[in-house]
């Protein structure tokens, strides 16, 4: 279990934030390196000043969804940028901006939260995810 | 061949969890184990007496993409959970409710559709996955 | 890194089917093989005469990014289908249809675009993807 579990971020709604953030915290406590590669929505999610925002949540939630979300959040449950801030402390989570969704965005770095470390090529994510798994999210 | 398939299922739309019986139902007739871990929108589908309801389908489905699939329902295609069903009967097929999931939705064991097998977290989750793929649907 | 990266793309909005045709460049211009399995509606958008239409995007995307989007279209960013072309005559990249969604959709092979290799179904399709990563989009 050395290889990384590697993310590619596409949605840029809470659920699926949220989602990707625990799958991240659980892989980074079991000592697993992880790799985030953000795209197009995702990455719009993560402009600086931007990510403690509502982003919504997928159509097919609804109000009871949108309800139990909220209930949930009210109960003080972490928002998804804690939870990887925290994941971060604890193992070697890795978040890199896709440099295409980068220009569709017309983003520069100096744009996006500290949570991003860095900007890359879909090539580079590749490499780095070598052997490991690729999830789509 | 030996490693698990498995299946992180977020979305509860009829087209995403038939997609997924599917491609389920293919893993486990080729003798390969496959592990469903179900998160959000997808655990409010297992919830019982309420696989069989009508779950919608993904947004840019439109008129023609819901007629055909009511179409496909009429000339007797089986529903997912059917599909579920018959994939474990076959194989070894393990469908677990993710607990902050169960949280969210305010859920008890109870409450759920018998093709529900327990309730874990996520680490035991990516323990049971091992090497072997992880899918996000 | 000999083993294939294997999409399967399910749905059939520009924005993710343009994510996925800039994963199978990459993978492509690493020397990877990659193959694409098309369910439900990116199925649909493989349609002879279809792939150069206006699919919409996901309903995140907004007024902003649909503009963003088109922005880029403007600026001469390739189309996903012509990013597809390219990695097809550079690496080794099969496009198959699920038999499934064939018979969903109505259609026979003459009906899908030349990008379209064939038709097969899901057993065939892990059979092809092996030991490799297995990406639902």
């Amino acid at each position: 279990m050395d290889e990384p579990l590697n993310l590619v971020l596409f949605s840029g709604t809470d659920d699926k934030l949220n989602a990707a953030a625990v799958l991240t915290a659980g892989a980074a406590a079991l000592g697993r390196p992880v790799n985030i590669f953000l795209q197009y929505w995702a990455l719009e999610a993560f402009r600086a000043g931007h990510v403690d925002a509502d982003h919504g949540l997928a159509p097919e939630a609804g109000a009871s969804g949108a309800k139990a979300v909220a209930d949930m959040a009210a109960a003080g449950q972490a928002p998804w940028a804690e939870t990887l801030r925290q994941a971060k402390e604890i193992g070697a989570v890795d978040i890199e901006a896709c440099s295409l969704s980068m220009d569709l965005l017309k983003l520069e770095p100096s744009d996006l939260d500290p949570l991003v470390d860095g900007v890359e090529g879909v090539t580079a994510f590749f490499l780095n995810a070598g052997e490991g798994q690729v999830v789509f999210i």
